[in-house]
């Protein structure tokens, strides 16, 4: 079915990878896809890392076409906020590793982490930023970021919309988006949410495409593992969706899944891998 | 302050009008605009009628400025998912005018009111659109559209995100977008909204404005008077947002209402009247 | 398994009756509880009538043993409410059928349905009641009472926490406390609720119970059809639950829907039917 | 007014102490409520310690008449609970300290902190407290609960309806409630919470002064700082509310809090303190 597209988007946790490493025999779509000409773009709500990071993370596992310019993720959505909203000088604040702000300090922007701000002096810090659950002190920095945001009211972003991710075969770890939800619920404010299935993550996707070839969004397909984010994102946005039963929706709850959300693909598929 | 942006973008009601009509001097901000050729768009979550219709409203209050292409509407996004979704021969089950309908017609598609359809006999019925709070009866119409949706799984578009808005000074009335909460409560589906806060009608009206002027995001002026749709929305999608205390938020709650929201506008003003 | 129990809690529909009326073989479960001298008592989230009404329906259909005082419905406890609050001259405000509030009246307070009520002349009018879906007609008196509501803040009943209710195989329709949801998502003010899963519905049966027999709450089984309501209101009152399968929870969803929802019965059976 | 009343239900934090200690002169308001032979009451969300521990912080103070037996918590809810539910040899994991576990094993009950649990031998777990913020790694505690609660299906208790509590004049700390609306959001499941404005708390205390006097529930007076807790819980229960505004309610907010959420108190002081 691919054949009938210009381009695709792939989602990448449960679709081209898994906790245990690349879904195996995935490089043959990208294969497939490098003969046909058909140009793909992988979108992901991790703002954790870099563009630059996650791709080396693919050519490491030997699938080297996965470029840095393939990649389109939630955290470059929140750096382009921050380029444009933050006024020379001032500071972001944040949770996360030291990793995850250091992809927004390259664009010449000041970051502090939560656990090194000083309460009674905090006039720099201009906004606040959700980048990764690991990095920091739950216990201490997420009652600090509570009230850092009850003493200055200032913009919040959370660049990752997930409220957890798998963590082995069987178990989970309460994701970013699931903090800043517990500090939203708390604080009674309203956050800004970068990722899929919002609209601008696709459209951060569709106008990367759009500088590789002249496509229309009926014209791509959307590949991914999760009804909620993926699919019902993908459909709104106006692409075609197809969802693989390779992640977080089971092969045998596909059908009650898609009945009872009513979110609905335009196919079905085992996973995103091509036979050759 | 406009003067330092290529374009902008206006919410309507609140803003430009109010139930008792167009806000007065509303008609200097125009000529102002004219005179600076700065280009201007209006977004509305109104899909109770045409592009058309809502242009011809203004020119009768005498701003022939407002011409259909001006006019962005949570209606036109919902009639672009349909065109690309639907399927030939089959038809958009609703509830709403006829007139909310007749727009979605306009595009070669088959429209039936939920009380036209016959519950036995609905293989023909692709999707579901909210359209209009007016033009059915409640009582009935609103239960037959739930076991239209038990009985068949099909994507539900709701075409205005608002929950409610004013008919006069003091009254309001439900929207068709708190009826569609109601009956996606009950269902417990998920269904598909069009309309600010979210992303993608601010990129229709980029879109739009891409036609006109070459033009950055962060040289848009979004005005609004709603915090939760146009000030949030605006503020994401990377534009400069003003509140003007013409409408929903007024004066004297306007500083608790941006500090326990934690949505903050670039600039408030008392109104989107410019004094010539 | 019912012999281990000094006293058991019935819900309504889709335990003792549904659409069609009495489960087939109900009346042999009566006469085995009163050979065995086990009082019983019927908990309903039913505001649209009064305890006489409902228990004459279970007496035309032939189960004579369902006499008033075995009934406890969250109708009972509205006016209970009512009753302490209203001062004395003053109305309480409704939509619901005429004799829905016929039964708040002979507690000798004053009702009047939204549709008589002059919005400029409220003085009178203390509090509000959400008792039937039927009775008004939604379009225009749902509107009318978001607009008294907005006028004149007052203590707000919501006499059935149900959102819908069935009324035929496949049919379902809004219950009255699903249209209060709608109200109060639109002003966002807060409503008091009754009937199950809430404590105080199971507080009036306990009550009603101890003037029967000397029991303590874990020597009662609840019998229930639904985990959101019955199930999880026992469990946390300290019954013993049993959930039947003749109901709302299908047989071959049972274990799913418990799993997923982590609401443990005690027990579960097919039906709530006792085989002499 | 107190004298109207056959008894009083006293809030704690915000009404009897704050972060400082004490309310300054309240001890007058107990005298004043001896000499009158009024019995009271304290209704207190905290399930981090026992009743004994409770009181004797009161008697610390100074504030001798406060006795184990004027304190109810909803620590007491979940250990009555737990005592009527757990199966002989089994055990209820939890967040939180050693000393509120401690309370649950004093009636006879095993107790496993989750850091203590191993994942690959949970036979013998049978249900989940969340118990107290403190005493437990939040990073690492959280997510193993998570996947306890993921392996096995089990009952789960929330102890505390609170999600945060003031530390000190301008700063909160997230409750156990809060986290365990966290951990509720990532699982999908239904847990079980005590406390206010729950009416099995109200119960617990009715339950309580019906051994020291006979009552109605409309003649005892709840005195509470929090309108969605203690005057929402209180009126529904029956009893007449007094909302004091010497803790969560601002004097500068209370009309606006009451006018927007629509909870009324019968009476509004500014604090409990009587002046002898």
């Amino acid at each position: 079915m691919v054949r009938e597209y210009k381009a695709v988007f792939f989602d990448a946790f449960g679709v081209l990878k898994n906790h245990q490493g690349l879904i195996p025999g995935i490089e043959n779509t990208f294969k497939y896809l490098e003969k046909k000409d058909i140009p793909y773009y992988v979108l992901t709500n991790d703002s954790s890392r870099s563009p630059e990071e996650l791709s080396k993370w693919y050519q490491n596992k030997g699938l080297d076409c996965i470029t840095t310019d393939k990649i389109l993720s939630s955290g470059m959505l929140a750096m382009e906020f921050f380029m444009t909203k933050i006024t020379n000088g001032n500071a972001v604040a944040f949770l996360g590793t030291k990793q995850s702000a250091h992809y927004i300090e390259t664009a010449g922007l000041k970051t502090v982490p939560i656990s090194e701000i000083d309460l009674d002096n905090v006039d720099h810090i201009e906004s606040f930023a959700f980048l990764d659950d690991e990095g920091f002190d739950w216990n201490t920095d997420i009652n600090k970021t509570i009230n850092l945001l009850r003493k200055k009211n200032m913009t919040v972003v959370v660049a990752n919309t997930d409220i957890n991710y798998p963590v082995s075969k069987n178990d989970i770890s309460v994701a970013i988006g699931g903090l800043a939800d517990l500090v939203e619920e708390i604080l009674g404010k309203n956050f800004i949410r970068f990722g899929k299935p919002d609209a601008q993550m696709f459209l951060l996707a569709y106008e990367r495409a759009l500088q590789d070839i002249q496509v229309k969004r009926n014209e791509i397909l959307m590949v991914g593992d999760t009804l909620y984010t993926d699919i019902i994102g993908g459909n709104k946005f106006g692409l075609d969706t197809v969802l693989v039963l390779s992640g977080n929706t089971l092969p045998d709850m596909a059908k009650i899944r898609i009945g009872s959300s009513g979110i609905i693909p335009t196919y079905i598929c085992e996973s995103a891998v091509i036979e050759l």
